[in-house]
C-alpha cells in the first residue's frame, strides 16, 4: 500500500506523541553520513521473494554473517523451518510447534530482510481496538510514497494471529504449496510484544514483499510468527526511512535452476 | 533475455580465446573479499528505470559522487540531456548533436547503473559479421541464469546504430513521449570502440532495464550513444559476474509525486 488513504476514524484513538518525517530531519541524517558508499541506512536482503516462492528453500548465508547487515528484520530459515524475528541485534526463530529460540550463528537463511534500525519518527496510539489494517493506513498516511521503511510496533494486542511453517522436505514444492500443507496458525490473546517489519513499494514486488510485512515476538519469548492480523490497544510505532536497498543473490545452485 | 537459447551458427565466427565462468573461479573471488559488507562486487544504481519512464528527469547525485560507486557503467543526465558512458573510471556524455565530452563532477544524474568492473571471464570473436542479437545470445549461452552481469564489448563494428536525446523542458513528459520527439539516431559505419552495459534478470524489470543494455563510445571520442544495434567483425567480450545490486533512491521531490 503506497497510496495515502484517508485514515478511518470510526475507532477511538489518541495520539500521545507524534513526530513526522520532514525533509529537514532527513537532510540532517544524510549530512551526518558523508560516505556515500555506506550502506548502513539501506535495507539489506539476502535472495529474493520470487526465489522462495519458486521453491529455492536453501541459502548459503549464515545468521552470523547476516548480523553484519542489520540488527533488525524478518526472514526465514533453510527448509523454511520457522519464522525469523530480529530485534535489537538478537535473532529469534519461531517454529511451527510454537517454540521460540535464539538462532545459532552457523545456521543459514534462504531469505532475509534486515536493517540497522534507527528511528526517524515515532508515535504512540492508545485505542479501544485498532486493527492491523487501520494502523497500516495510519502509518502510510504520514509517509512519502515510493520509499522503503523499516517499522517497529511495540505494544499490547487483545488479539494477534500469526503463522509459522513446518520445515519442507526435498524435493521442495513451491512456497504456497508448502504453506498450504505445513503452516500452523497461532491465535494469541492479550499479548504484549514487538512486530518488526517493512513497508516496501510495489516496484520491488518480485524482489521483496510489497506493502507492509511484519513478524511478531512476544515479550515473554513464548510466541510469535508471521503476522496475519491483530487488534492493538496501545502501540508505539517507530519508523526508519531508508536511503534504498541492496540485494545479495543466493549462491545456492537451486537459484540458477528456477524461472524467476 | 535470461534463458539459454541455442546460439545461431548461420554466421561465421571463430572464438579466439574463451574462459568460462566456473563455480571455482567465483569462489576464489569471493574468498578474496571476506567482508560481506563490501559492495564492490555489486551493481550500484541511482534511482530506478520506472521513475525515469514516469518523467522524473532530475536527480540529486553528482557525477563526482557517482565515481565512488563504480568506474564503469551507463546512465543519463538531469533533463535527460544525453547518454552516459563510463569506462575505466572516465565519464563521458554523448549529446543529441553527436558531441562527446567528459562529464563535470558537479553535474547530476537522474538515473545511472555502475560497477567497479573486474572481468571474471572473457572471449574474443572474429566474424564476417555478427549482429548484436547474435552476440547477446552467444554471451547468454555461457552464463548462469537469474544473475546480474556487467559486460564490456570492445572491437570493430561495420555498422552501429545509436541514439541520444535532446534535453527535456519542464513540465517533463514521460520518457517515451520525450524520446519520440527529441531523440536523434546516429548510423555509424566502420567504427572501433567500446560498448559498456549490463545483463539484468526480468525480476528487476521495474528497477533496471531487463535483458541486455549497452551504451557505446568510439575510440576517437567523436561518437557514441545508447546502442540500438550493431554488426561486429571483431570483438572482445569481458564479463563481470556480480554478487547482487543496490539501489539508492532519488531524493528529488518529483520521485515522491509519481505512480511507480
Amino acid at each position: 500500500m503506497q497510496t495515502k488513504p484517508g485514515v478511518k476514524r470510526a475507532f477511538f484513538y489518541s495520539i500521545v506523541s507524534l513526530t513526522l518525517l520532514t525533509g529537514q530531519s532527513c537532510t540532517t541524517k544524510e549530512d551526518a553520513q558523508p560516505d556515500t558508499r555506506s550502506t548502513t541506512d539501506f535495507l539489506y536482503q539476502y535472495s529474493i521473494i520470487t526465489a522462495l516462492l519458486a521453491g529455492v528453500f536453501d541459502g548459503n548465508l549464515t545468521f552470523g554473517e547476516l548480523k553484519k547487515h542489520g540488527d533488525f528484520g524478518v526472514g526465514t530459515f533453510n527448509r523454511v523451518d520457522g519464522e525469523l524475528v530480529i530485534n535489537e541485534g538478537k535473532q529469534y526463530r519461531i517454529r511451527s510447534n510454537g517454540s521460540v529460540s535464539e538462532v545459532a550463528d552457523h545456521d543459514s537463511t534462504s531469505l532475509a530482510f534486515v536493517k540497522f534500525f534507527k528511528a526517524d519518527s515515532s508515535f504512540t496510539v492508545q485505542t479501544a481496538g485498532m486493527t492491523l489494517d487501520q494502523l497500516q493506513k495510519m502509518i502510510a498516511a504520514t509517509l512519502p510514497i515510493n520509499e522503503i521503511y523499516a517499522i517497529r510496533i511495540k505494544g499490547t494486542f487483545s488479539k494477534l494471529t500469526t503463522r509459522a511453517p513446518a520445515p519442507a522436505q526435498k524435493p521442495y514444492p513451491t512456497l504456497n504449496d508448502h504453506l498450504a500443507k505445513s503452516q500452523v496458525i497461532f491465535n494469541l490473546t492479550n499479548t504484549t510484544g514487538v512486530a518488526v517489519g517493512f513497508l516496501v513499494p510495489t516496484y520491488m514486488e518480485k524482489v521483496n514483499v510489497p506493502g507492509f510485512h511484519f513478524h511478531f515476538l512476544a515479550d515473554d519469548r513464548k510466541s510469535g510468527g508471521h503476522v496475519y492480523d491483530f487488534t492493538a490497544t496501545q502501540v508505539t510505532v517507530e519508523i526508519d526511512r531508508t536511503k534504498g536497498y541492496y540485494v545479495e543473490l543466493n549462491t545456492n545452485t537451486d537459484f540458477g535452476k528456477v524461472t524467476l
